[in-house]
């Protein structure tokens, strides 16, 4: 059985939808699996598509002619080309989330200020004590990566009358001016944060950034959250900060070794058996999700019905385009991109 | 023993800050119970200060001087007052935690619009079918109560580019006017809502006001809100709105029956054994708390580091001007207040 086209780590809304706009006279592969998962020797498809927890097997590289990831960041197809020098079209999707991802984060920060897991198990009892929280009002917010997701941050943030700070390599004199933000140095502006919120693309440069030493810059009590790549800020380092009640909680969408945590909740498999270095930061990830003053979700912060719709439609785009003229319309541009993971 | 006032249901971090505010030549009893599981015969001051979940004993009403209820809604007093005809000077404290309770309720709308419990969920296994949520931008809120609460719910979900409708009996032009708000009529603001947050005061009007019948009347899939008292929704009404997925989702700060209900969750009594109409109120509202479409929180929008000074404060200040020269700095006016509870 051959396809047109191979979609993994395809959720149920979004099988509809990508069907409701792919031309409709190819074959298509939908799985909800990863590539992994699904376990084939040998690639299905000349085009393939996943998320963010596929490895597309080193050896596919000679028989499959585009590959095109259903995501924002795409760290991990230029690791893939790099691995293997494979000429290949590649397209990723701008900016059909920033919105959603940015509205996740915000919502983060707002339940874990008001600690509503604690609520949530105090009302069990209907105790309320250790319940205080902290208004949004007047907090400062320190956005780190202050692209298309990190300015709708910006922009929700200021109509919560929050205080701003915004930490980026290249800052914008516009978005300064129209949220009263200043700019500064990531040291500095996690210094004065009462909530920091990760909007970093995954680079060479961002990879383990926001580490334990760094983080340790914040505010005694104040609040870490990473919607962005989970390995920019290590999960054992996270873990230790919330023990040290240097942190007062943490939210992530996103986590380090995200690929091995997904196959090992998936499989119910023992972290233990998971080779190397992973294994210390699943069991990490595993234990911030059991804290109360954790909020944890499934790397689903883009996942709107406004998004998805946006999603399916550009890679529906996209492919079409692919199928008419070998062209992606927006392709990840190798040369230009100034991320370069090894 | 005797004591210049009586303070109940007293948490751990209000006690701190009372006892630094309050004029330190008295003595104070401070207990964390409702005065019912206190269990005293008679009273053991001349003030009492309660919150909400107290009933203080009809045959106190002529050995007891003042009532200082720490909440802003004091329907609980007025129906004291009415049942014993007693003449006691009551304060309540206005407007202290509007911003607090405002926040609480967005946050809960932000978490149920992007079913943050499912994620949650989900997140044990990393799946991620059925938890496509919408955005917060363009969707349709409509405010029930347009007072001090809720027109800071108005400003910040203004601030969240929300499409805004409000209800209230006096509408004001000026809210209409800056935030591009009209005012409907309760069925039409139903009608037309995605989401609808409840900032009515409980009085003889309101009383079950948000019954099955009328929240019918939203469209099917939008959610409610309520942080204002819970006698204005009754529990199993939205519960069956849920069965029926008429609303996909509900929050909830505060419980028809909030009294009994606690009684029942902290004693871990039975719910059967509460008598006549709290029985089924209780049970519903229970059933409520186990659905990962309902966030439910215990009675603590209110509470903010921020509103919690600033409540120890007032009530200190209510107390010393009390002990002064008779009076309250802030007053429940029976004259001119137009809620009249029977």
């Amino acid at each position: 059985m051959h396809f047109d086209a191979a979609f993994y780590e395809v959720f149920s809304e979004e099988e509809r939808l990508l069907r409701k706009y792919l031309p409709n006279d190819k074959k298509y592969l939908m799985t909800p699996s990863t590539i992994q998962e699904y376990g084939e020797e040998e690639t299905l498809a000349d085009i393939i598509s996943i998320r963010t927890q596929s490895r597309i097997p080193e050896k596919w590289a000679c028989n499959i002619r585009a590959i095109i990831t259903r995501s924002t960041g795409y760290d991990h197809v230029l690791e893939y080309i790099g691995n293997t020098g494979a000429k290949i079209s590649c397209a990723y999707l701008p900016d059909y989330a920033a919105r959603a991802v940015a509205e996740h984060a915000i919502m983060m920060m707002a339940a874990l200020l008001r600690k509503l897991p604690e609520q949530q198990e105090s009302l069990k009892k209907f105790h309320r004590d250790g319940l205080t929280g902290s208004e949004i009002r007047n907090r400062r917010l320190t956005v780190i990566g202050v692209g298309r997701i990190g300015s709708e941050i910006v922009d929700i943030a200021n109509g919560l009358r929050m205080k701003l700070t915004g930490v980026d390599i290249a800052p914008k004199n516009e978005i300064a001016r129209k949220y009263s933000l200043s700019y500064l140095p990531l040291e500095e502006g996690l210094g004065i944060a009462d909530v920091a919120i990760c909007a970093l693309p995954l680079t060479n440069i961002t990879l383990g950034l926001l580490n334990y030493q760094i983080l340790k810059l914040m505010p005694q009590g104040s609040i870490f959250i990473n919607i962005a790549r989970g390995e920019i800020s290590p999960s054992a380092d996270l873990l230790k900060l919330l023990e040290e009640k240097h942190l007062s909680a943490v939210g992530l969408d996103v986590y380090e070794y995200e690929k091995e945590l997904a196959a090992v909740l998936r499989g119910g498999e023992d972290p233990g058996k998971v080779p190397g270095a992973a294994a210390k930061s699943i069991k990490a990830s595993m234990e911030l999700m059991r804290r109360t003053n954790a909020i944890t979700t499934p790397h689903n912060a883009f996942n709107t019905s406004e998004s998805v719709e946006r999603k399916c439609i550009r890679t529906a785009e996209n492919i079409a385009e692919y199928f008419r003229n070998g062209k992606f319309i927006t392709p990840i541009d190798f040369q230009q991109s100034w991320i370069n993971l090894k």
